[in-house]
């Protein structure tokens, strides 16, 4: 459409991809996709996109390629190997990698692609599918300066909040440490509620009146409905929560950072997970309280 | 002033009670005071206010009696015996604690209150002593509620956000629900603060884009710049955020609602008791987990 | 019997003061007892004992008073007041609280004493009811050399292992501690045992190699059959741990010693009650790690 | 030296391995192993084995293999590639490993090993190095039946307690199970010493009584006097301790087995790794819990 504007390669067309990409395809840019629904692939073209049916297809022309898939094993597995991205992009090209992964896969890729003469940022984003169609994502970039610059007029189609915030595996971290802040908050959301109504205080009104001064947060905000009607629809599940506090934990180890409170929020996240609550949303920490304190079968 | 005002006796003027007293008194209100303390006697009446030299002369004609002091045996202390203000308010005063303290210490002051024909109302606050000159503090009430509506005008001199949050006792089980989740909110940036410090991250671009998304809290509003510039000149001091820790923790023992990680971080705000910086502002708990994380000694 | 021996006042014959005053009368020594319970009275006069009508009667002419009651509420209603031991035991008598409660209340009891002449000791048991009967207790004591000289001989009329640790309250304190460690060695079993479950291992066989290594315990040797079989019969009922738990966590805290553990085990305790298990054998805490892990509704 | 005994090589000869292959020889076998240093290699040439010059060497003839090395990462390196273990022993061979690692490299071991037709037990062991020369070792055994019946007669030479756990991994497990019980253990008793002794209790007479009842456990009796005189000197390090942390909580995380508590000692331990503690005996826990009291800077 445009000559100025970089060709993109996007790998990874699922509830986030798929809208982000199209938001790319609105702003102008030429976007090739690959994903291994076929009916992902249609909605692409649909929006104006070129579906590719490989990787290799995908990436071969495109002067920035970018990423985004559930976890660290799929990152390797589009990277890596005879038909991965590594071996088919162009050297000169910018991998941007919007997955949310382990710090150290980030910095591991970074790593590998510079031996390809590609440039990797680490991009993951939070706010959600809401986020991703109105192009309001926060995006916790890592990498190189003059990198961040180029990708920006992208960033910038896809989200509000651009930050970058260090070297390769930065965007990571700070999306780690994002998840931990988000799932602590709500745990202390949830210990309160449990008390508040065991001790017959009026529960919406107590909320309202937490909300608005120091105790209060963006989940005491969005969150507070869900405590009130008990109602975990996701959302964002606390099986994708699970594998956060699994990042999060695994790299504070790393570089030995104490998470006496994440460590024990890591235990409740898990702990409804085996009680067959993975598929709710990540409030649904309320539940796990409400069963420690005998309010809950 | 306006004799269709209620007189109000005001006990205990330190640091939260000289400002409200005085903000009472600039609403056009009657105000006697007591407090042990001569200069802040002297500092009342030159506020226009007027100085009692007991309880008892400052309660006997008063139509409201407001109580602002430091815990539970103050409180005891002011109200019961032969000096206190049970014995020498009359029947029919309302008698409003703003103090924080134990729920089951109101529960006890209102049945006691009861048998002499004092109505009670418990009511502390949040918003620290900032509100308290701004008249901007949240309010917590517990009682009943046509006791509650005729205290509002009161109210609504010394704060903004002002709700009746059930029976009595409700508003200090409110009150220790906010401890408790301001407290594991700095615990949760306490956390992430060491985390992305340790790896490497830039912390003033990572806190930014944190306190733009779900992650985001008053706490990580108003405490950025501690975290940042470990300035951890108080504000509301450990030593007490130390009691309210211990308020939550039994209140919800006597109830039987698990605190799991309310109970680790009231451990960790002990820690920093024991370890000499009780002085400090509820942010050093940060220098907790920079401890545990070995960077710090 | 003998008029050597001291006269003995006994207080409290429940499930430990029975079988414990009949060991020291089967040793020779002339026994008054009082409690409110008729039955456990005509018990004692059954063994060849003496049953008073009011504490007054029986601590009258005793040279040592042995007090044996639930918790420290008990232990300053039969100490204090009119018709308490203080006002009614004679100047130069010996009280030995053998009671578990808080070592404040054990350091008070024992200043209010010494007003009226009297000396105390508090010396809590461990080892049960079979200790009991069998009079194999461990005595923990608190108090001065002499009077723990003077009282060894009835000591070792009840237990086997008996050990003065320090001043007043000291016995309650190394009492305090024995149930903190025995709750964190409990909670260790649990959380293996639901681990090797989960992984499939043959539990029986892993139990026995454990108890032989670095990681055996007492706790697991004598609660292995619980576990394996789920057999939560009291034994020492879950209600009376949950007061333990307070009692050291309060007094941790009076002294800035951290529990990081010890309040995480407290709160799986108080959750095990507050889920209606509070009537079960301590080893239940297998229960709350299974619910945790999705293991039992 | 004995044509029924079955021929032996031996992977790591370390600090476990050297006495544990000695023992080896002692018994009667014909025993030829390999390792990187020269050192341990003359060594057991003195003690009546052969050097093998490389894993290949070593295992050509080997009726059975044994390893003994730090990790999983070492393990996977002499088992795997075209110099290692599975590629170089011959089909029928019995691979033991008595490395601890973590159970899923167990299982995947034994997998590998079954397309060769190598058999393969993993058979931890508890004991440390005073264990291992003394032939007294705990032997935690995960495969099959009838390979451990045929193992058994060398592991009689190398331990006294010996017990097959279940399926391949399961003597990891039960490995992972001890390490957890252990820490907790120490923990417990850590946090009791610092409250005993901030409660000015005599810790040695305290420590005594302890021992005796429900309370005791192996722990306490074998580091008492690490507690008691502040002696760190390893004994088992910290660093270690911490690696066998990380495969607990990953292999609980695997299996959805909660660990509240061992999730919060494994920070703590973490924590003293982080503190520059790492090299100390494991009983230095106590110093995290003191650091935590402010009883030690």
């Amino acid at each position: 459409m445009s000559s100025n504007l970089p060709k993109i390669a996007w790998i990874g067309l699922g509830i986030m991809g798929s809208p982000m990409s199209e938001n790319l395809i609105k702003a102008g840019y030429d976007v090739t996709g690959h994903t291994l629904e076929q009916e992902k692939l249609d909605r692409l073209a649909a929006a104006g996109g070129r579906a590719a049916s490989s990787i290799a297809e995908a990436v071969r022309d495109a002067d920035v390629v970018i990423t985004m898939v559930p976890a660290s094993p799929q990152v390797e597995a589009i990277a890596y190997g005879p038909d991965g991205i590594l071996e088919n992009a162009r050297a000169g090209a910018l991998l941007i990698d919007m997955s949310s992964i382990t710090p150290q896969t980030s910095v591991d890729l970074a790593g590998a692609a510079r031996t390809k003469g590609i440039r990797v940022l680490d991009a993951p984003v939070s706010g959600g599918e809401a986020g991703a169609i109105e192009a309001v994502l926060s995006i916790m970039v890592g990498g190189e300066q003059a990198d961040f610059d180029e990708a920006r007029p992208l960033f910038e189609a896809l989200g509000k909040t651009i930050v970058l915030c260090g070297p390769h595996g930065s965007g990571q971290t700070v999306k780690a440490a994002n998840q931990l802040i988000v799932a602590v908050n709500i745990q202390a959301c949830a210990e309160a509620v449990v008390f508040l109504e065991k001790s017959g205080v009026d529960l919406k009104a107590a909320l309202d009146v937490l909300g608005g001064g120091l105790a209060g947060s963006t989940v005491l905000t969005r969150k507070k409905d869900n405590f009130l009607d008990r109602d975990f629809k996701p959302g964002f599940r606390i099986d994708l929560h699970h594998k956060d506090m699994g990042i999060v934990t695994d790299a504070a180890r790393d570089v030995g950072a104490a998470l006496p409170v994440g460590a024990v929020v890591a235990q409740l996240v898990a702990s409804l997970r085996a009680q067959g609550d993975g598929g709710l949303d990540h409030s649904a920490l309320l539940r796990a309280v409400e069963r420690l304190s005998g309010a809950r079968v």
